[in-house]
């Protein structure tokens, strides 16, 4: 008994990359293990995570193709951000007890550089949040705004995944800068939410069949920016209703992560209405992290900015919840409870 | 016979749109006509045209579809820049002789206010050639590398339509700033001109029937830059070798100009790759064409800049060579001759 408990405390659980998939991802191209907890060495910090995000930009690093970051390594944790608690620490600037944001993967534990993680404060903003609205998500969202998109009070922005953790930030965002948002989701209940909680000025449901002449409904002075987290026939429908001078900001392309890519057809969209492009990926502007969060924190601290959580209930669930975000089955920012 | 002699000179042709073009451009959507000489009024200018410049972007106006500008009005006479000679002026800044650029049209004759011409010097440079290299399309280039693209030494650009009035300049000017610079045209001949004339590194065949394989074998080190002229399946080719934090300048679309547009699949590489693409018009820039102009203008007269020209012999045969614009059967500016 005493060996085995032992053996418990010094052991934990993670999700390694079994298999790279095959156009869909599959259960089997995870493995879960009980790994030993490895030593701490000067400077590094052992964490107990307490919860996992996951996120559509994963896809794209099990894949061996060439893409903005190395693929995730088989047999490995697989990546990803978490939140949890410093259980014990070999850097100054942490004790046990401090809240720690950080990247240590599908896992209930983890050891980083205290370089590499930041602490929060779990008293004004709770825990997950920092995943979501007040993190990687929503620093997307600013970024993608305030860098690229610059929008003009009146003008009309649009973005996909709207009930998303990066969406429903972009629609409020927009919003508070005085302009119309419109939003695009998959089905009643969602687009209900986006306009209803999120206060979007409208919401189109792409799965009702209809969606050119909804968006043409929802935007009736056309389209000046574009947020784009899907790509795929909901883009294209957007594209062909842009403004002279629109912006657009390329975020994400969920639709074509899978499968083989959807065609886009209203290219010429681009040339006729002089449109600015920018594809990015927030990781790679961490200079403006600060300011974005310095602005974000204060609103969602003060529950201005909502959002909506969907929690897998332990680490065996990950692979089954980030399938199903893959498929627009989450309802807001996905996470994994793992304590 | 006196009358008919006075009639004569108080007449000119001009080519009107006779009717909209349902898909490809046809010949009876043009109607040439024999109009009045206007009389002119305070200000104005009369100008016989010496050539018309035939352009791609005229396709578009054509089209009842938005566009970036207002259509072509029916039964008026075609839009189009002209270089031609002042043979009556009622503006102080003009005078009967002076060599004269602007947008009289399809026409061997002209009325303008003296302020939408620009008075050129045909000693260094010859007249034709300020309705390309040392005109709208040369500007047309250097705005897209100077404003858009920002070449690095060593990187690799693609331009497509290498051998035309901008492509030709486009690859020059890449050259000049000690990049990689490789076209893509269509046949044998127009590869040779464009290596060994213009001086490209490399250039693409799209009709040798091996498009994907031959650009990979041009562009060894990916491509970090692309100056769009055709779009469609050559556009795509590109974008599917593109480096990080490539830069696109998109300038034509002349693949979907008359038929149902060509789709794009390699979306996916504007995210991955962090591209800025922006279309552009040169004509809404005006304020950067006195700069463009005091680096080509030397180029041109100098010899350094070379260039090629199609002309076609006489305004009844603009249509017609309008049409092979179209589908590339020019080889380097197009224009007509009318005097």
């Amino acid at each position: 008994m005493q060996s085995d408990r032992v053996a418990l405390m010094n052991t934990f659980n993670r999700i390694v990359l079994a298999a790279r998939p095959r156009g869909e991802v599959r259960p089997e191209n995870f493995r879960l293990e009980t790994v030993a907890i490895p030593e701490l060495n000067d400077g590094e910090v052992l964490v107990r995570n307490h919860f996992l995000s996951l996120d559509p930009y994963m896809r794209g690093r099990m894949s061996p193709a060439k893409s903005y970051a190395p693929s995730q390594v088989l047999d490995q944790t697989m990546i990803g951000g978490t939140a949890g608690e410093v259980v014990a620490s070999r850097h100054p600037g942490f004790a046990v007890g401090d809240k720690v944001v950080g990247m240590l993967g599908w896992a209930e534990m983890g050891v980083a550089d205290g370089a590499q993680l930041r602490k929060v404060d779990a008293g004004r903003i709770a825990l997950p949040a920092f995943l979501g609205v007040a993190g990687m998500p929503g620093i997307t969202a600013w970024y993608g705004l305030n860098e690229i998109i610059k929008l003009k009070p009146g003008q009309t922005l649009v973005v996909s995944a709207a009930s998303g953790a990066v969406g429903s930030v972009v629609g409020q965002l927009a919003k508070r800068s005085g302009c119309r948002a419109v939003g695009i989701a998959g089905g009643r209940e969602k687009c209900d939410y986006v306009v209803g909680e999120l206060g979007f000025d409208a919401c189109v449901d792409y799965k009702a069949g209809n969606l050119k002449a909804d968006l043409a409904a929802a935007t009736p002075d056309g389209i000046d920016a574009i947020f784009e987290n899907v790509g795929g026939e909901v883009f294209d429908t957007a594209l062909a209703r842009m403004n002279a001078f629109g912006r657009i900001a390329l975020c994400g392309l969920i639709a074509g992560y899978s499968a083989t890519p959807v065609p886009i057809y209203n290219v010429g969209s681009l040339l006729i209405n002089r449109v600015t492009l920018r594809g990015f990926i927030v990781t790679e502007h961490m200079d403006t992290w600060p300011q974005a969060l310095r602005e974000l924190e204060p609103l969602v601290a003060s529950g201005v900015l909502k959002y909506r959580e969907t929690i897998a209930p332990n680490l065996a669930a990950a692979p089954e919840a980030f399938i199903g975000l893959l498929h627009g089955k989450n309802f807001g920012k996905q996470l994994v409870k793992l304590i």
